[in-house]
């Protein structure tokens, strides 16, 4: 196994070989991992975010670093429509950064954690030499033998989003080619460093009782999506022209030329929620969600626009 | 705050008065934090172990790291008397570690894994620019409102260990001073190496329902036992020429000069574990338990040798 050639994935099922997941457990593959317990289900997600690959001190604030790398576990709970019970978080600290940067790093943790209510309850403290090293691991609960997998999509199901798409890809270009801060470059900017779980949503959606699968848009549905399809061993028919769109991507594409369809087919970090269902669910929420195609028999994804099946390979982000 | 001034422990304070702990839970300041569940108590560690900080990749084989990994938050679940339920894996790799590297890596941490019959259910995997990262969780649980805490050291109580103290820091020195390998050296360094977490000895020590607190031997039983103290609020009294050494330790000392006593005292990673009882205790158990010293009143850690309160002021590792 080379990962350089194996790529992410690869890695991760090499990974999986080498562990046996014990009966009644969901080991790695899903947005948390699943144990059985006397009442309900514990589940359980974890991310690392280093300096230089995740984020750049230099361009995001510690408060915004301290809230987003809390954010992107919550939204994986929120995937499972699970409820978050508490949090742990372990931070590695170069000197230059062990005094203010450290403060304003754990205030922004800090008002994630107290608008969900969700404890810190230990993590693990340590200096490093030159980078700024976070793992946060998040432990939650939800119904027994009810948490939404990504293994539940069938033929005939709707695909939906809980929200605006590329958002947050137009503010990491923003960023990067250092773009004019309007109030609309500002917008997604905001969109890309303080993402918000759709905690709420996803328990409401799992209450339903209609979720097919479901998990957050981290990697750009593209990506996302096939990972939905493969799990569930079925096909999907998206819609291009129907992903939900800020008005602000939008006019910010115009202005530099991108094409705000690819950013939100490809692009990552939206941490919407992205799942399938029967479409009598649109009666039963009392929140917004998007349509932007169907599950069919096969197992390709086919990109859509005006009703014409389009030739595209539309890749999305990869961590190695 | 400061970390460069206020330390570890005065960061980790500081982190604290951020959160609020939720009724019946514990939170930061023990070896696992403590949830309350159904079926008794959730228990939860983790560490973050850094190239060039808690290790080198050229001083060290990727199959120990890999042990080491899991090891050191096997022994927090020990130091609980919890059972292991699922370990949780966040790794970042450089380029030229994505390959043979990283393959003997899960090697290692899965022969621990299998050992202790505790699956690998979910992690992170990314690409770091320089140095290897790795973050470790571990989920146990215990019998409810029973797992051994810091806090239940009484007057009266004699103070153990389950096993030699110092070989790990003999084995540390060893590796820093380029010391010959010869089959004592060698012995010490699989000390410092391949940590065998107390599993089973934490499990029966709590099933004698006579432990008063405990914890594992991490930073030195001089910083260790301090922590003991201050969350029982009591004192001890150590006789230094009590600790169990291997011999192993005491002719390597020898031939170089060091004082084995020091290191035994102030040595960390040793895993073993540290824990208070009535001596009625030594009946119970069929390991071998080592008496150090005594829980006394006060607040003091007072050093005994041969009988005579020694004037001495020993400090255990720091990891900032």
């Amino acid at each position: 196994m080379d990962i350089r050639k194996a790529g992410e994935f690869g890695f991760i099922e090499y990974i999986k070989e080498h562990f046996d997941v014990p009966e009644g457990a969901l080991g790695i593959g899903d947005d948390c991992a699943i144990l059985p317990s006397a009442e309900g289900e514990l589940i359980y997600s974890t991310d690392m975010l280093l300096e230089g690959v995740h984020f750049l001190r230099t361009a995001a604030s510690p408060e915004d670093i301290g809230w987003k790398s809390l954010a992107v576990n919550l939204s994986d709970i929120a995937a499972m429509g699970g409820v978050p019970v508490a949090t742990f978080l372990s931070i590695a600290l170069p000197e230059e950064a062990q005094g203010e940067w450290a403060e304003r790093f754990i205030s922004g943790y800090a008002e994630l954690s107290r608008m969900f209510n969700v404890p810190l309850l230990g993590g693990d403290t340590t200096s490093s030499l030159r980078d700024v090293a976070i793992n946060v691991g998040v432990l939650g609960c939800a119904p027994y033998g009810k948490s939404a997998r990504r293994s539940g999509a069938v033929a005939g199901h709707s695909i939906y989003v809980t929200g605006n798409l590329g958002s947050s890809a137009g503010g990491l270009q923003a960023i990067l080619k250092g773009w004019e801060i309007t109030p609309e470059v500002s917008s997604l900017i905001s969109s890309h460093m303080k993402p918000m779980p759709r905690l709420s949503e996803g328990q409401a959606l799992l209450e339903t009782g209609l979720i097919g699968a479901m998990m957050d848009v981290s990697d750009g549905i593209a990506s996302d999506l096939r990972h939905i399809l493969k799990a569930s061993g079925i096909g999907a028919s998206v819609d291009l022209d129907s992903l939900p769109m800020a008005d602000e991507l939008r006019s910010v594409c115009l202005k530099y030329g991108q094409d705000a369809h690819k950013l939100a087919a490809s692009g990552g970090e939206d941490y919407e929620l992205l799942f399938t269902a029967p479409r009598e669910i649109e009666n039963l929420l009392d929140f917004p969600v998007y349509r932007i195609g169907e599950i069919v028999p096969g197992d390709s994804l086919i990109w859509m626009w005006d009703g014409n099946a389009m030739d595209l390979d539309i890749k999305g982000f990869n961590h190695f």
